[in-house]
């Protein structure tokens, strides 16, 4: 096989801010390729292909179905309007294209195991594209609070992801718009924490979800700042904090029984060639109280590629295991997918109800 | 006057583990010196003055009321449990002695106040054993948050306050027991982050708390790990997490409008000779969101004297005023002490309370 064929072959659907980011990655994985992009207009795709210098190559479409309808296109990446993946994602497993989907993955779980559904009758890869989890740094992170000597056992988790927006996006963005991101900074930042939260407990959901008090909305009903607290059966707790209107904030701290690891920039690292955090474990005090002993160590993971790259390439990995080696999607993605979903679910429907505890059922 | 009587004269009330660490803050301050350890025994007296390589001129006294009655003492420090504070602040106020009282300051606001007037009505000076107030970079951090073109205004705060107890702790430690320090970890490790919060917020007290779920108490029914939310009027919040079942975190996060702060050893640095934190302003990404511009900036802050010390050295210097220059005692740390220990009793209260919200009546 020449090395073009052993590349999947993605196609956009809509042209999103977010898409201009995830075209660059889908060309930076070396099991990739962008193929095509879709928009509502074959003006609008040609533009974002002009304006993002991606290869002439790369073929205009129009309207989204083009997309499925092609058959150079293996796989999907969807960064629509949340209402509208449903809708979409479904449409491209029936057409046997694999979807890599942003977050929030769908308004709600009922709609997302259509999707999940439709993903698996038609034995397609489904990933949410949360790029962090591919950052090798993650990777490195998992490693230390799974060692039961330095981390112990997961006590807490304490997640938040805050950014100002300013006047244009408060009015305007998509994520404040009942009709488009209903979930609002629930389903856009809160996305993230509950991921991370998740992640931490390895993925092991909560018992009971109960929202924090205080959330705010929009004058639509969109919610554009809330919190949450989330509870586990033998004691662990976690909380999370996502909002649209305080100074950009993303940072996870997870406490052990013997150790602690902390991150400030758990979703979009300073750099794009490194991340960092910090890990101590054992740590207390010198004798007169005075200082920690030891103090917490500094790490740092070079990336090979940038995170959302090494995601496309992760997908890619998965989508070529099916098509050429005949395997099945991994059921590992679209678990912790849900996972996250029903998460979301259960805070909603605890600001909804007066911050009374929900019970998940997964 | 010589520099001997220039001094304030410190005596002790109560050999507690962390007299070791003030009775060296006494001896490190210019303006202080000890004079006197009170213990229930004459013996115990001489063995911790002798333990901690005290002067041979510092007087051993027993029972307490010797120390109170000593013409030579100016002030007392009091580091006994929390169920004795009023007994014996009020009986040092009521001989004129200037009180350092060891936190949670009373077992309820109450309490409190009964210290707080019998210190007005002998006017002497009263403050919290709050060590972290007083580094410098305390003093740093006020600065950067007071700005509003870098900070803009506060928002929300986060604080975690967690140590692993041992067992020998969790079955001993007079934190965990009903009858002494009653509060246990929400008046030990809480009381820091309630602090914090009412630090930054500009010790502008919330109007509601509410308890999270989950608190956990030991089998005296003493709380040992709880979580609080803070509320506002304006839209503010904060959350306080304390335990003595997670590995040691101390940390604060106040993230405002513009800007945003993040300690990681707020309570007790990392070293004693200085402190760091760090603090970002108006950040955003870069044009692909791949990377923060501007990163956090990490600022250091060198601390002349260990934080205890200068808070050994402010009392003093308050003392100083009223006893050579006839100054009325300053209002403000006592008036800090009551808003730290109205929120210490409405999150309390909440928990009791099956997690209902408690309203702040300041």
């Amino acid at each position: 096989m020449s090395r073009a064929t052993t590349q999947i072959r993605f196609g956009i659907i809509g042209c999103a801010e977010i898409a201009r980011k995830v075209s660059r990655a889908i060309s930076l994985s070396p099991n990739a390729t962008l193929v095509a992009v879709g928009s509502r207009s074959i003006d609008k795709a040609q533009k974002f292909i002009s304006d993002n210098g991606l290869p002439a190559s790369t073929i205009p479409l129009a309207p989204y179905d083009a997309v499925l309808d092609h058959p150079s296109v293996d796989a999907v990446y969807v960064p629509l309007p949340t209402s509208l993946h449903v809708t979409w994602a479904v449409a491209a497993a029936k057409k046997g294209k694999h979807v890599l989907l942003e977050k929030p993955t769908a308004l709600c779980v009922e709609e997302l195991d259509v999707i999940l559904e439709a993903c698996r009758a038609n034995r397609v890869q489904f990933m949410d594209s949360t790029m962090w989890m591919h950052h090798p740094r993650t990777e490195k992170m998992r490693e230390l609070i799974s060692d039961p000597t330095r981390f112990g056992e997961v006590k807490t988790v304490d997640s938040i992801f805050t950014f100002m927006a300013d006047e244009d996006f408060l009015q305007n963005d998509i994520r404040v718009k009942p009709d488009l991101d209903a979930l609002g900074a629930l389903g856009d930042a809160g996305w993230y924490c509950i991921r991370s939260i998740l992640w931490a407990n390895s993925y092991q959901l909560p018992r009971t979800v109960v929202a924090l008090r205080g959330p705010i909305k929009n004058n639509a009903g969109v919610i554009i700042a809330c919190g949450a607290q989330l509870l586990w059966p033998d004691g662990r707790s976690a909380t999370l904090n996502c909002s649209f209107l305080a100074h950009l904030t993303m940072q996870m701290t997870v406490i052990g029984t013997k150790g602690a690891l902390h991150v400030t920039d758990f979703i979009i690292p300073y750099e794009e060639e490194k991340g960092s955090f910090t890990f101590v474990s054992d740590a207390g005090f010198t004798e007169l109280v005075t200082g920690w002993v030891p103090v917490p160590s500094k790490h740092e993971v070079t990336a090979d590629l940038p995170q959302e790259a090494r995601m496309v390439k992760e997908f890619s990995r998965l989508v070529k295991l099916i098509k050429d080696e005949g395997k099945e999607p991994e059921t590992k993605w679209p678990e912790i997918t849900r996972k996250t979903q029903l998460v979301i679910d259960a805070v909603k429907k605890s600001v909804d109800n007066g911050f009374e505890p929900v019970d998940i059922i997964g």
